[in-house]
């Protein structure tokens, strides 16, 4: 019961950042290595779940994969258009 | 063996995080909420850990708690500084 709590808390955790990013599309104050070694770290849990043949595990880090891929994109695209974004953002101050 | 590469993977990945915000001071495009569940979901896996006596789940949850509380706490003062903090990451512009 705790362990699925907890799941459920980490996955669910990603969703108020991917909402706040979409509004700003602010990410500059997001490393960028933590989002590529969440999103490789999350993609080896559904390996080990996928052996495991752990349901839980799988669905929430599917869950979870979709959260911080969009949070990853959205650094790259906001480090691809770096000075529009930060424009944007500055702007709307 | 892909689990502990998977947990160390995301375990370490709040280690950039946590450097950039020291280094910056600026977490203002991080959700607050997202730090919250975080910290309160790993650390219900730390719990887990404990009632299954899986001292994997509970070291590299300990970690993560201790990465976690220090971004937390890094935007809660932010949060209460609000201005200033703001203020340096322009000034450094």
């Amino acid at each position: 019961m705790i362990g699925s709590i907890a799941g459920l808390l980490t996955t669910i955790a990603f969703v108020p950042q991917v909402i706040k990013i979409l509004k700003t599309k602010d990410t500059r104050s997001i490393a960028f290595e933590t989002c590529l070694l969440q999103v490789a770290g999350v993609f080896l849990w559904i390996i080990h779940g996928l052996v495991q043949s752990d349901t839980a595990i799988i669905m929430a880090n599917v869950v979870t994969l979709c959260l911080t891929s969009i949070i990853l994109v959205c650094k790259l695209l906001s480090r691809k258009h770096g000075v529009e974004v930060e424009a944007d953002v500055l702007k709307d101050k």
